[in-house]
């Protein structure tokens, strides 16, 4: 599974250099031309980017995504779908379980809040941004005046072109790019196997190969209540990839921290990690409590099990990175002989020399009260709470100019905002219940109940007490009391007396002065840091590289093939008769054992067809979804994890056995015909 | 491959206590009743353990077997047999690359020097070995009283009973026992597959799982011209086993390190594990030139190069294994826990506390020469060579009463030593000398041509002259030349001029003295250092214990189950779905080609059949060829490997994922029938 895992920002990293192999998640306005051209004898056309980069398609709750026929038909993991799939099903109609299939236009049903982003435009507005900080600014006001140049980027190019603009910053702070997108929110199921399937070998086989999962979902765009013309969009070549064969990723890789500084990797591996990964098990225990109650609570919880034990293997192989005592000698030993190249040049050694001791800092001071913080973070893990949150602050913020507002509430953000925040997906008050009375508990464990914080949340109540009292009282799981709270600003905040916007009133000063303090303390000081060493890298080592990933649209490229893998070699591939194989060998049990119609239809299919294959491109967390593509930008395969030997890839790639796991296209069209009667949709796919 | 690996005794191991999960490889005197009781709720009576011990094999050039019908037909590993099959073989009747079968038994063929032991009586002479030892003795005049007792121990059972005794040390001295075995050397070929699929993945899937070979071979065992009327024998068990079955593993583990000292494991981890793969890689670099000379010349190294491989991906594991920080803090730990508990004790600490520092002291002593010892070790790597040695040596040794002789010469081992001597099977000179003339010239390298014992082999030649010469002039490929010299005794050896035996004469006085020496200097202080640290872990711990496998006899017990591997779990089976997956998967390249049959008949089998399965069974090299047994005795699978994560089981088992790998007996009467058209066998086998 390769979604974007969607936690805390561990740290900032720093811009990798020195390329070797297939590495690297290339920005289109970069792409790896040289490597290509010496390692593969192919250079790709502006043309072809521009068509790659068209039929691309970002899902904003964490994934990609592609066009795959000129009537806005989209491809995606189905674990990216699987939030839509929840949200959309009922204990009657359960999608997630049993799939989905619309067999006809009117039968494909529109996802609740489901947000795609196409990248149209971009353009390089470094001297603006960087334009903006001047010399004689502190750091506090150097900070504020670049938010306020972003922000002011941002709604100018939506008045320009109507896109929705996100100014990223690349190679941190090294650039600044204006990202413009075309958004599309009417987006409908078409097709969905049973998550049976798609996630087959469950959580064991998850971040391994081989594997033999159909992690696949199809959704339609549709424009004005008609399904989008799309110009561009990616071929489907059926007999998939040979194996050496050179094939690209376009996709959103989420994040990186190929480089942190020591510091920050020391930090991660001391602390951050074990932390989140402690606070993961907690959630998983009162979810899988909550969901041992009976079926529905099963279904309902589902989903969020799902993403934390995604996260919790994840993590844990970056961890195990972290903890290889080689791996982190050889961090320490590269930034020792870096900072000894800027040092022994009076100029670098004035201009960039102090970065790393001022993130070595700025890290020191983070871990003063750093637990305290992070329990005192997991006590409101409620969805309420945090929608009440955004609706105090939104009532506040929209009310200052533009440039003055925190960032998430600027013009050009709200529409975003609104459509997540009236999201017609239900919000089960039991579910919700269950994870705000557990993780409040942990939090008063910790910290005890006479924590300052926490006696503002419980006023003399148990954690229980709290919990029970509060979502029982909410009336924000309706979706117009919400709406209606963001139209009535924010005389309709002060008057309510909704629990949960009580208390978000209540704790907002506090919250404010966090942030600013934050923006103070930490931000002002990290950014300028973190972008003299990139800008000291750029002197050391010249500027031939890719950024750290940031979930805009990357081009990764690499070639199918096995890898050394526990002993023995993994091929490149599997087939249907290994998915017979190990099902039966776990006497198809548990996660092991197929939907029946895989046992009925059996005999009509062909067990020679590849199921999934691997190959070198270097992709990370919300590459999800993404197209395999070949020379010809015909889509030959779907994304949809990494082996477990690329998890270290946070840190480090290594060409020997980073491997990204794809769904051969040839399976794809074999399931839709031969298991699903999907034979029109495998139709309009192939073009026929 | 779970074949023993004949290479030199690494150290001595301590006896393992503290006997937890299923570990252990018990004597059939001291089976583990109690852990069977409590864990299993099974009770194995006399008469099952006499009928297991009777239907088990000893094959002597290094693995087990069983006999599996009343007409002495029996099952072992195809590479066990692999070295039997190569001497069978020609240019034109080539049975390692396209398999036999004798559909009669007029069509079974002898093997040309295939030594099968079964075990037949065994019996407790502890304390007639250890009375020898009287107190008066200085440590070399105790090493030889031991000696003495021990072959006049055999040779006295011998004479009794006619079956070959053999005097084994237990527990490292702890115990000593006679274990009398009736030896068969009639044995003739019945059946065996295609190396390709017996040895099918090939290195690279070796000590792996999940696996999919056919790693069997059929004998059958003769007795005055008739085959061997067997009372014993396993009875087939075609349904094979069940996930979280109780299975029993009968065999002749070769040997394990459980308990080394820490300076024992120092030694090998810091000089033996390095030295001898840097030797494995120096052979195989020779036999792997020698074998691209042509197709002749690749059929004839095949067998020493898999050998070779194989040994060098088994100690590799195991290097890694101590290589591995961890597990050498936990033996130290243990160590020094152990000592300090003897050492608390007044009189446990004036009778064994220092062992440890006498074995420490005799290690030091043996690292100063070690380097120049083992490259003149490597100088003469021809089996000419060692053929000459034992002919000089036997032609000295015989003149003397028994009691005086060196170990191998006694009275009771001759027959054996002359088994060997006079094989028909073929010596390549080529080969030989390709080897022989390699490794001498690594040691000159090493050495320098003016080291005073390389100067006597070389005689101012080139080693390439050296051994071009010596091998072109010898005529000990022989048979009869070889039986002409041991009948024609000391004097028929005094007029050889045969180089080899003109060298082996040269070397002989210096060779005895380094004898001489280091049983002077090592052995008669090693082994009575050993046995006080054995005396002192019975006194701390007790006895309930094993003793380190030892090429006996043991039983293991264990139950068939999958694993947690690389990331995920790996299933207790495979099946032949998974076959076809795997080879598809490698695009039928390489190792990963099946033979043609495999897909002519592909449609006529059941591809649900269970290919290989693992169980918990703690086994070691020597193993192979091991019968799978259930509580009823009955057969359900057929040793022939252990997965990467067992390699480290040589010092340390871990039921977690130390797993045996063994061919499912389904399988293999799938394979007889359907694809070998050997209905007939199959029927023998299953009694029909």
């Amino acid at each position: 599974m390769r979604k974007l895992i969607g936690w805390w920002c561990l740290a900032l990293a720093l811009m990798p250099v020195l390329v070797l192999a297939d590495e690297g998640m290339w920005t289109f306005d970069n792409p790896p031309i040289k490597q290509l051209k010496e390692k593969y004898n192919f250079t790709p056309t502006q043309e072809w980017l521009d068509h790659v980069r068209l039929s691309s398609v970002r899902f904003n709750d964490g994934g990609s995504g592609s066009f795959i026929s000129p009537q806005g038909l989209t491809l995606t993991n189905h674990h990216v779908a699987l939030g839509q799939l929840q949200k959309m099903s009922t204990p009657e109609k359960n999608y997630v379980a049993n799939g989905f299939y619309a067999a006809t236009l009117d039968e494909e049903v529109k996802c609740p809040d489901l947000e795609l982003y196409v990248l149209q435009e971009l353009e390089n507005v470094t001297s603006r941004v960087q334009g903006a900080v001047t010399a004689d600014l502190k750091p506090d006001q150097a900070l504020k005046a670049r938010e306020k140049e972003i922000a002011a980027i941002e709604q100018e190019y939506k008045d320009k072109n109507g896109l929705k603009c996100e100014v990223v910053s690349l190679y941190h702070g090294g650039e600044y790019w204006a990202y413009q997108y075309k958004r599309y929110t009417d987006v409908r199921l078409v097709m969905a196997p049973e998550q049976k399937i798609a996630f087959w070998g469950g959580d064991a086989d998850n971040f391994t190969f081989p594997r033999y999962d159909l992690d696949m979902a199809f959704f339609r765009v549709y424009e004005n209540g008609q399904p989008l013309r799309t110009a561009h969009y990616l071929k489907w070549n059926a007999k998939g990839v040979e194996e050496n064969e050179l094939v690209f990723v376009s996709g959103h890789p989420g994040s990186t921290n190929r480089l942190s500084t020591y510091s920050q990797l020391l930090r991660q591996r001391d602390f951050l990690y074990p932390q989140r990964l402690a606070m993961i098990d907690k959630q998983l225990e009162i979810l899988r409590t909550y969901s041992s109650r009976g079926a529905e609570q099963a279904r309902r919880a589902a989903r969020s099990i799902f993403g934390l034990e995604n996260s919790r293997k994840a993590l844990g192989g970056e961890y195990q990175g972290l903890l290889d005592d080689k791996l982190m000698a050889k961090a320490k030993a590269q930034e020792d002989d870096f900072r000894k190249k800027v040092n022994e040049n009076p100029q670098w050694k004035k201009e960039y020399g102090d970065g790393w001791d001022i993130i070595a800092k700025v890290i020191k001071k983070q871990t003063k009260n750093a637990e305290q913080n992070s329990y005192r973070g997991m006590a409101l893990s409620s969805r309420f709470a945090s929608i009440a949150n955004q609706i105090v602050f939104y009532a506040a913020e929209v009310k200052k100019p533009d440039s003055e507002r925190l960032s998430g509430y600027h013009d050009s953000q709200l529409e975003q905002l609104k459509f997540r925040l009236f999201s017609p997906a239900p919000i089960y008050k039991d579910l919700d219940e269950a994870t705000f009375s557990g993780m409040l508990q942990l939090a008063v464990e910790k910290l005890g109940a006479e924590d300052a914080y926490l006696q503002k949340i419980l006023q003399g109540r148990s954690a229980a007490q709290t919990a029970k009292e509060m979502i029982e009282a909410t009336t924000l799981d309706q979706v117009d009391v919400r709406k209606a709270l963001i139209e009535g600003g924010s005389e309709a905040v002060a008057r309510s007396t909704d629990p949960f916007i009580v208390l978000a009133r209540q704790l907002e000063p506090e919250q404010r002065k966090k942030i600013e303090e934050d923006k103070k303390s930490t931000q002002s000081l990290l950014v300028p840091a973190t972008e003299k060493i990139a800008r000291a890298r750029f002197a050391v080592y010249g500027k031939e590289s890719y950024p750290d990933a940031t979930f805009t649209l990357r081009l990764s490229y690499g070639t199918a093939k096995g890898y050394p893998m526990n002993g023995t070699k993994a091929p490149y591939r599997t087939t249907l008769y290994g998915l017979y194989d190990r099902s039966i060998s776990f006497n198809q049990q548990g996660d092991f054992a197929l939907p029946p119609r895989f046992w009925e239809r059996k005999d009509q299919l062909d067990l020679a067809t590849p199921v999934n294959f691997v190959s070198s491109n270097d992709i990370i967390g919300g590459n999800s979804g993404s197209p395999v593509i070949n020379r010809n930008a015909e889509l030959v395969g779907l994304i949809f994890d990494g082996n477990i030997e690329s998890l270290v890839g946070r840190f480090v790639y290594d060409e020997t056995s980073n491997r990204a796991v794809a769904v051969h296209s040839a399976f794809m069209i074999e399931a839709l015909r031969k298991l699903y009667d999907a034979g029109k949709l495998a139709a309009e796919i192939l073009g026929e």
